[in-house]
């Protein structure tokens, strides 16, 4: 066989650079000149791109439509955007590219974030952390009253991919009823599929709404002022999918109002918000930095995912996170 | 059947009082004259007392020693430290008296407390809210690389308990390696048990240390300088016990040095902390002003718990929760 060409222009460190040479070897890696500036931010067209077979990271959409010789681009992303329009797929598939992203790395650090969500806000953690209060005291009285259980409690997941299922079986323990908005039910849910006629009402039952929806024309601003609306009063609302599916004005004025009990966001549209949005002043609005992928040795991980797929492609099975 | 009397000093709400009526009736509440403060104050010497056949509540240590009729004591809290002397267990032994506490009711939400503090502290929450740093900037690259997964992880449980046993079945779908230091081992456990000899190896090899030890003499300032030396370089260390057993300024000088990641601590000594007391302003330490124990309607969960242990009570049969 032929050596395939793999293109990278992922951030990768030392190690994990060294690990996808090892582990593609005799097969060979063309590095970008110049690799993209992490995970997510697409990188620049690259003269060397027009020989690879199979590119890594977050390639030039130009690039891309350009090459005569590519079969497989694997994304070191769970979202992925950028490459999700009616087009970009119409092409990839007349060409046959397969398109896979990064999904499974991610699920596991996205899924504990979530959950540390939830249980920080049942546990009141940055609201009572170094606050001191005696035991008995009238503010200890009302922490120890408001503090809450996930026990048996009600969530609704908007969004049904890896994170999702990682996540129901985090929340197993808790003997908690879930069910999840899909776009397209594949019959094989562990939990309960709710179609989008009955989101109104399944909002409006749940104790946790966590939106896991990836972006894209079709979830723009998905959460908006009538979804908010439909939500159980003082219920709690994650974000771990992309800030562009919330109405993020809408957003502001449920937490104002007392509607929603609490927003706890891992992302926000822009990233980072401009200061002074009024989502980092509004009441009881938790946002990380979209730190919810962060885990020891990402890098790797991402290589290591990459290099179990190859070894599919090898052997001509069906790849593991294919999204196109 | 005479109709029993059962004191109770417990600070109910009025619903909780009215559950507690009509659940033991045609049996007779006598309430205190001066209920307690909190479910862990002490409540005052009371002359009606001597009528009681049950306590429910925190009964005054000298009340209980002159009563003739007392055959049941069942406490309000989980740690029963007042109680728990080797002149109190034999008199009681002696003279037949049961005494259960209230370790169930507290079980989910002290588990449920332990895993948001294991979780916050892995995904950085306190760190990382509200920072707002753009995706691909150096402090956001820290933040992501920092972060960890509690998946594979190793915990060492100090205590095994109901707290400890609900703690494990949350943890269960993290595939952590867990074991428990436990006093008295029954066999029966679903995790290692390790001894007081393997103890420092245990502590060597954690990633997280969870202490749920009770106060007793035999606890007091468990963790002490030189088991804190014993733990892993960058271990976390959680408490979900009682503060008395944890020589305070040694853990301030743990995590100054270092030597510990963190520190989560529900419970410290005294509660609260002076102002200006060093655990205070320690790096890397959280606290939770005693609130692991809290939960929607927690008065009518404690009587509920009476009520179904009265109930095996007049059946003669074991009652749950039975501590002496």
């Amino acid at each position: 066989m032929k050596a395939l060409k793999i293109f990278s222009d992922a951030a990768l460190s030392d190690s994990a650079a060294k690990l996808l040479r090892e582990g593609v070897a005799p097969h060979e890696v063309i590095s970008a000149a110049k690799p993209a500036g992490s995970i997510l931010a697409k990188s620049e067209p690259d003269p060397a791109f027009a020989d690879a077979d199979i590119a890594f990271g977050q390639p030039d959409l130009v690039n891309i439509h350009h090459s005569n010789r590519l079969r497989w681009v694997q994304l070191t992303s769970a979202g992925f955007t950028r490459y999700d329009t009616p087009e970009f797929r119409a092409a990839a598939t007349a060409r046959g590219l397969l398109v896979t992203n990064s999904s499974t790395v991610f699920s596991e650090p996205c899924a504990e974030h979530v959950l540390a969500f939830m249980l920080a806000q049942s546990r009141l953690l940055p609201q009572s952390i170094q606050t001191n209060h005696g035991y008995g005291s009238a503010p200890w009285q009302k922490f120890r009253a408001d503090a809450t259980l996930l026990r048996h409690q009600n969530v609704l997941l908007l969004g049904f991919g890896a994170i999702a299922l990682r996540l129901v079986e985090l929340l197993r323990p808790f003997e908690m009823k879930l069910a999840a908005l899909r776009r397209k039910p594949k019959g094989n849910e562990p939990i309960a599929i709710v179609t989008r006629e009955q989101l109104p009402q399944a909002l409006a039952q749940a104790d946790h709404v966590v939106n896991i929806l990836p972006e894209s024309r079709e979830t723009a601003r998905f959460i908006n002022a009538e979804r908010l609306a439909s939500m159980k009063r003082g219920a709690f609302f994650y974000n771990i999918g992309r800030g562009a599916t919330v109405d993020q004005d809408a957003l502001v004025e449920a937490l104002r109002s007392g509607r929603l009990g609490a927003a706890w966001l891992d992302v926000t549209s822009p990233e980072p918000l401009p200061a002074g949005h009024p989502l980092l002043s509004a009441p009881n609005c938790f946002i990380t930095p979209h730190t919810g992928g962060g885990q020891p040795k990402e890098a790797e991980a991402l290589v290591r995912h990459f290099l179990h797929n190859f070894r599919l492609y090898l052997e001509g099975a069906p790849l593991t996170d294919r999204v196109i």
